[in-house]
């Protein structure tokens, strides 16, 4: 080979490296590699089915399945596995059963996932039962293509180009949730436009849901209460009004003519400007049930939302549990009352919704918040599993000791027609998805905990950092560390110790302890959330304040109630405490209080550390995309600890303990900040 | 006492302890008391002298001592004190004796301040005889009162309101200097503009003269050589013109008839772009003698400035050496080369200018710059003794060794008619002079060390924290600490290891090394200075690049040029140096770069967390303000640190170190930064 030979060979060898190496996130967790034909010749992947979610399972392993032959069954007699599977491996085999066709496509994901993970793989034998019947995404989406609370661009939904134009993103999307288990979606956004329910639209639904279907992902709207006045020209959309159960039951036909696998209907109803019932004086028990009577024959679901609250005295937190709790038992099987984790709104840290231990005899499920809402957008690292977990775990009380959420939502406790968890995406048309790569984390624990709640933070994102990045144990273990402390570290920086809604007004990004608007929602603004005076700081809830302690189970009403007993990550969320309070740590609240602040700083300098360790493991273009990220987040942090350090040190009066590093801002400078931000992308 | 009176009284306690605890800066370090009437019937201030000078010495010692009685008296023999004093005491009297009236006055100050600082006062005998006969400021103030890299407001010189309106300023601006030993000060910008020289000027600087004659201050002013054409209406300004030298002898005589004590002219002539006698084909010894001449029969002096430069191929740092060291011996005795510290422009650091050991027949004096163009502005804490002191105590080898820059420069090594030292004013109009509290030390400093230059920074630093804020030996040992490291921080943050001129374009505030206009003048680009490429960075200096070592003497001329001997303060001035090149730390000139840059900001860090410790010693306005600066110095370190080091990494491409904080900024964002700042205020 001449020189000049082998200096274009070298440049090709460069150019090809290069172009392996880099990486734009558009392919999530599933970098699978295709097999060679030498493999693919080697072994068989069988099915006597011709379903055709079967069928895709099929090609998914002949695509990329390295290991044994493998056989696809269908058992229609184990009903128990619901959509699970069972793999069972003999001799040279492996053979997959399962109930229902998504049981196999399931399957095959998840032994590809053991496979790029580097798991045992030829002799494998396991059962995966789901824990939730409905593993949904709810998707903040409008239809001109913002996304609420959406940090990853616009909306997946190109509904002007839809039926006609089908973006190959669609069954990416569908691939994607169909691999953690997902069966779901929501397409449209809780403040939902009446318009949606149209024939004009509800063919372009119906497109979608064909791309799904094959995947195993049924389709549910969010449906504006008043659209029979809106968009059917009735005089009223009155719940007990016959023209309006009519028109419902019209709608759904058409819908389901359309879309014979629909799913169903969420409903955000006398919410923040929302119409519903109460509207007409009927109870949230009346509109969800016409809705559950006119979709029943068709096997359909109500998820009916329970974030509701007024602006009166009463205390925000406890207005959900008013207002549903007398309407036990009163609503019908097929509907399922759709509970955030937390009684405010996917704060950083809140207590569990009280109103999972209070309902005894309706079903609920949990909704989740993907998308980082107050938890820094797509910018902050911030691994959610933690969070879920903290909910689902929780202890309700509800019949004793052990009703942990998880079990009250998926039917341990009490038998339901059909379990369900919700997560509001975090999807948007970004080529990563999510903005930040570290944010499809985030969509991936959502789906692996919602078809097994047992699973730890720490396998999933174990699993997830090999399946999305690398093998390498170092990197496994030390991006590990990182996720899984990366929620206390964001609950440091911005709210610790129970504060809450301290964030600048509508777009909730940055501080604004010191929010206010003369004349607006008490509710809306953060004093009535720390309610920081020169004797302490935090809201009392306990039988001394707004008694909203009344609301949970005994053992946990005294523990909230008591100063001395209230979990101390709470203490704020419950108490009015003084400055001067001794915490367990023998520092006052004002000094734990900036510990907290100060630790969450210094945590994120940690990983920006700990990232920049990893450069040599990762693709130059994700690297450097987190890396820049961190950036971000490091100055948010700063600004976070800053803003409420010196705020709340207009109140406390006492100096920052000297071993915290020193804020860099003036107060006044941080109180002029005005950030362009809208509440959608 | 009623309860309510109680409380009158205690708002009033209290209003009058903060009213006592505010302080604004404006009294600089002369925070004297008054004496009661008690202490004032108990002792008395004698003399025999009826000059308003020693007059002035003793109303300030009515005013203020409360020592001992004190006798004043002029000694007209004791030449060999120059302008300084001798004290001693005898039974309960102190006698102080000069040899003229300002040495009394500059006792006077000198007990009250021993007074202040808490010494031992009642029996005190000490002599002190001045370094430098001319102890002189340099204002860089222009006639429509900007200031050229001014940081502290607008000039103090109103013109436009003098000679009618005199602020009482001019009077606390001369008792100032006179409290610390300056005895002249240049009242106008080098660049200077011809109007100075006109009858309507020559009027208001004698309106200021005849208030700072007092206090022991001659007024000195820089002159446009091109005055005679521009103002005098000549043909040219040709200095062997006749007509020139005549009208130059007739403007003189008219300044001394106004101003008998007028102190002499500071030129900057062939020099950015300002007139000067090569204009005509003269050379610097042509112009400066012909003023020389003009000026001596009334003991004027002469001081020529030596900063020039031309944008040949030439290294800067060699030009003032090749063009004024053969004109050695070529100038009159009232003829002093005025040559700033560094051989570029008062950088962080620089080695000496080389001229000061390479002039043997030419009185020369250090220029330095107190006003921070090239560190931080007014705005970062920076005490600049150290500085001042490393030049001074820097030793040139002109003689051998001990030939210190000190010794050239004040007459001990050769005799010089008046020696004379300078320092670029950093005084403004700001109601504290010099927009930074901490700078008002550098002012204080230069003044001391003028005075006396074996003072060690730590005396000075110490003695000046005690007049300006408080004796309290805490205070006062953390922060003489802070202080004394400053410089050194300043230069890890900024330039460490011989890194110099790496500034943004014009304003010098911020971090440009990528700073290039295209077409604009080399030697006026970061890039011509810091030569970073991907073997190494550094300006190669030695006998294989410029060789500006060949203007040191020995052994200094080896030291430099041998990369093993170089200091390493200096190692990037003189050398490009590889990235990989072993320091002496056993780290890599890569990683030492990077260490340095991150120490410098550490050590800020430090020193808001030191300051913030000391609130309790500082009354609140000072406090504060000081806290804010410190504030926008972290900022800027971060930035510093940021910028250089991501700049620097595109060429040396490794990673930054991990134990370094990591950056918050990215270069791209960093190089579209552009501040609206001037030169001047």
């Amino acid at each position: 080979m001449s020189l000049r030979r082998a200096h274009i060979v070298y440049i090709l060898f460069i150019l090809i490296c290069t172009q392996t190496f880099a990486e734009d996130g558009s392919q999530l967790w599933l970098r699978f590699e295709k097999v060679s034909a030498e493999i693919s010749a080697k072994r068989t992947i069988k099915t006597k089915s011709v379903d055709p979610t079967v069928l895709l399972a099929k090609q998914e392993l002949e695509d990329y399945w390295k290991g044994n032959n493998v056989e696809l069954l269908i058992d229609r007699k184990l009903t128990k596995l619901k959509d699970g599977f069972k793999i069972t491996s003999s001799g040279s085999k492996l053979q997959i059963v399962a109930n229902k066709p998504a049981g196999l496509l399931y399957a095959a994901y998840h032994i590809l996932q053991k496979q790029n993970e580097g798991a045992e793989i030829t002799h494998y034998n396991v059962e995966e039962i789901p824990s939730y019947d409905i593993r949904i995404l709810n998707h903040w989406d409008n239809l001109d293509r913002t996304v609420e609370r959406g940090y990853a661009g616009y909306s997946l939904w190109k509904w002007a180009e839809l039926p006609q134009v089908l973006s190959p993103r669609y069954e990416e999307y569908a691939r994607a949730n169909a691999s953690i288990g997902i069966n779901a979606t929501v397409l449209n956004n809780v403040n939902a436009s009446p318009q949606i329910l149209t024939p004009e639209y509800l063919t372009k639904v119906k497109a979608l849901a064909d791309i799904f279907r094959k995947y195993g992902i049924k389709v549910y709207l969010s449906v504006n209460f008043s659209s029979p006045k809106v968009i059917g020209g009735l005089e009223n959309s009155d719940p007990l009004n016959k023209d309006v159960q009519l028109w419902w039951k019209n709608k759904v036909k058409e819908i389901y003519q359309l879309i014979p696998d629909f799913g169903g209907f969420l409903v955000k109803a006398n919410s923040e400007g929302q119409p519903g019932p109460q509207d007409y004086g009927r109870t949230h028990a009346d509109g969800a049930n016409m809705l559950a009577d006119a979709i029943k024959p068709y096997s359909g679901m109500i998820m009916w939302r329970a974030f509701v609250y007024n602006p009166t005295k009463e205390d925000r937190a406890k207005q959900a549990y008013q207002e549903f709790v007398p309407l036990d038992g009163q609503f019908r099987d097929n509907v399922i009352i759709q509970i955030k984790n937390g009684p405010i709104d996917f704060q950083p840290r809140e207590p569990f919704t009280p109103l999972f231990g209070a309902m005894r005899n309706t079903a609920q499920m949990v909704e989740f918040q993907i998308t980082q809402e107050y938890l820094g957008f797509s910018n902050h690292l911030v691994y959610l599993a933690p969070l879920f977990k903290e909910t689902l775990d929780s202890d309700a009380y509800a019949d004793g000791a052990g009703t942990t959420i998880a079990k009250i939502t998926d039917g341990t406790v009490r038998k339901i027609s059909k379990s369900a968890i919700a997560g509001v995406a975090n999807i948007g048309e970004d080529v990563n998805w999510t903005g930040h790569h570290f944010a499809q984390a985030n969509w991936f624990a959502f789906g692996k905990l919602a078809w097994n709640h047992q699973l730890s933070s720490e396998d999933i994102a174990k699993e997830w950092l090999k399946l999305t990045f690398t093998k390498d144990e170092t990197f496994v273990k030390d991006v590990t560390d990182m996720m899984l402390t990366s929620r206390e570290t964001v609950v440091n920086y911005m709210m610790p110790l129970g504060l809450h809604h301290i964030f600048a007004f509508d777009h909730h990004y940055g501080p604004e302890p010191w929010g206010n608007m003369p004349g607006g929602r008490a509710d809306w603004m953060p004093w009535y959330y720390h309610n920081a005076n020169e004797k302490g700081v935090g809201f009392n809830r306990t039988t001394s304040g707004s008694n909203a302690v009344v609301q949970y189970n005994e053992p946990l009403r005294s523990l909230f109630n008591d100063i001395q007993t209230c979990p101390e990550n709470l203490i704020l969320w419950f108490h009015h405490v003084s400055w001067d309070h001794k915490m367990k740590s023998g520092l006052t609240l004002w000094e734990e209080i900036c510990t907290h602040y100060d630790r969450g700083v210094q945590d994120v300098r940690a990983y920006q550390r700990l990232w920049d360790k990893m450069e040599s493991y990762v693709d130059a273009q994700r690297f450097k995309e987190i890396q820049s990220k961190l950036k971000i987040q490091i100055k948010d942090a700063v600004w976070w600890k800053d803003a409420c350090l010196l705020y709340f040190q207009t109140f406390s009066r006492k100096p920052i303990p000297y071993y915290i590093e020193r804020p860099i801002h003036e107060l006044e400078e941080l109180k002029k900040i005005k950030l362009p931000l809208k509440h959608h992308n």
